[in-house]
């Protein structure tokens, strides 16, 4: 039976606004760009589907956190928030591939290579990439805003591409412990989009050095906040509930929070981060209430 | 036996020079960034190993031909020749995996993926896109000109994308005539980058509108030269002297210049084009003279 607070976060409006705000833009990205037909509907497909579209969120409340207007930012928060949902579908296609996961399924759906075979889905995961720095550079005004942003995008698509390989391909000094492993892959893995994130926002919204840094920590705490909960839902919750294979971590032998420090400590971890992430807002008035509640919604989500 | 003008094309100063500065930087900026070992020891193989290096030698030439000077514009247009080369690596990492064409020889070596497996091949080339992005936007000064150059680079990355969809993966209207097809996949597929490599120059070098357009002609003209020349190569060379599998076109059923007009009617094409990409650079002074080299050494490539 779900909580109060998960029903909300279904529904939220902390959620659901800026999600539909994304994918509407993400959409006439797709439509608008000159492409073959087929590499279109591909494109379409992997980023169009259902989704929690969480960093793109993340990238609004972000700006508007530090004050983000309709009149100042705000267009370019959305390009940049619209540019870190195709790395983070981009990211997926690959890591679903045969030689890499090798998902059929994601989100509830076939994933790109079982509905467009694998060549469509090695091309149209490059061409996401390609899209959200395309969109980037030519979308935000003035230049120099798009080649900061730019960096931020690109520091954080390479570190989760490292995280990817930490993960996939491990390759660590046996004298690295478990627990710190599982921290660095992390850290790359999910921590780098999360931080990108917000990065981003913050700074189109036109945050200040401090206020940048405050958005940092809540996305460093936040990620490994995400990864947790994750770990808790592969092993808590049901293949048909999540949308996509539930207990695959321990089936492939991936290390895992609740596996390294049991169910019930990785609850409580969640609970301080949760409070962490909090006081790295202290800062902000009620316009960071957003990414407030968002940490909340994330810390009690069931899928 | 080789032409006079083809035997100076293996060592002429207008191409070793360049070649070995943009590959000794690039192995600065992939030793330099923090990466797993095997996943910076995957990008170098793929990046480092031999090659022509056309693009990024075409990127600095033409920010010669507009007047760039040791003191201006020369660090901004090593950065954009590096990063024109890591997407053209990455391009070649991923069409060789066996999804794709299923390569197994690239440069006389093993190809990325047999050399590191399948997963690390998906993932360094994923890299090499990203580590082109980050290049720009890091290394380059004032953060405007980041933006400008970051836009031409993802514009021809998307392109050539488009490219290798339209050859590998064809969705044509059968409307469309033999010709016509083979010039829209060469377009996109080898006339993307060399025209970004080109305007990247340029812009660095901070050539006006009419000179960046000059050189843009310069560089569809001579990547549609290039694409016959290599058609042509396929046709009458071997494998051994290609270092790449020959006849693959001919295998695959892929239609060519020599297939659809003639091996000597495509000879006298390149010849046109040759004199063409001369004209389009009739505005500037003896700085363009690398370029009007380039040019006709790419002409008489035995390779």
């Amino acid at each position: 039976m779900p909580t109060a607070l998960a029903r909300k976060y279904m529904n939220s409006d902390v959620l659901t606004q800026p999600a539909q705000q994304v994918e509407a833009y993400l959409a006439q990205v797709l439509d608008q760009r000159p492409l073959p037909p087929n590499l279109r509907e591909a494109a379409r497909y992997a980023v169009l589907g259902p989704g929690k579209r969480l960093r793109p969120i993340l990238t609004l409340h972000s700006a508007s956190a530090v004050g983000t207007t309709q009149q100042q930012g705000a267009k370019e928060a959305l390009a940049a928030a619209a540019a870190i949902e195709m790395i983070h579908c981009f990211s997926l296609v690959h890591d679903d591939l045969p030689a890499m996961d090798d998902d059929n399924l994601r989100r509830g759906r076939p994933t790109l290579h079982i509905h467009s075979g694998e060549a469509m889905a090695i091309l149209a995961g490059d061409l996401l990439m390609g899209l959200a720095f395309e969109l980037i550079a030519t979308a935000l005004e003035p230049k120099e805003l798009a080649g900061r942003v730019s960096a931020e995008l690109a520091i954080a698509t390479n570190d989760m591409i490292a995280g990817q390989v930490y993960d996939t391909i491990p390759d660590f000094d046996d004298a690295i412990e478990p627990l710190e492993r599982l921290e660095t892959i992390h850290r790359h893995k999910t921590g780098a989009l999360f931080q990108g994130a917000c990065r981003m926002g913050a700074i189109c919204g036109g945050g200040d050095e401090a206020e940048i840094e405050a958005i940092t920590r809540y996305a460093q705490t936040v990620g490994l906040m995400f990864q947790i909960v994750d770990d808790l839902l592969d092993v808590t919750q049901t293949t048909e509930h999540l949308g996509k294979a539930a207990g695959k971590d321990a089936e492939q032998g991936k290390e895992t929070y609740p596996g390294l420090l049991g169910i019930e400590p990785s609850r409580q971890e969640v609970k301080r981060l949760q409070a962490e992430a909090h006081e790295s807002l202290a800062r902000f008035d009620s316009r960071a209430d957003p990414l407030r509640e968002l940490c909340d919604l994330m810390a009690v989500r069931r899928k």
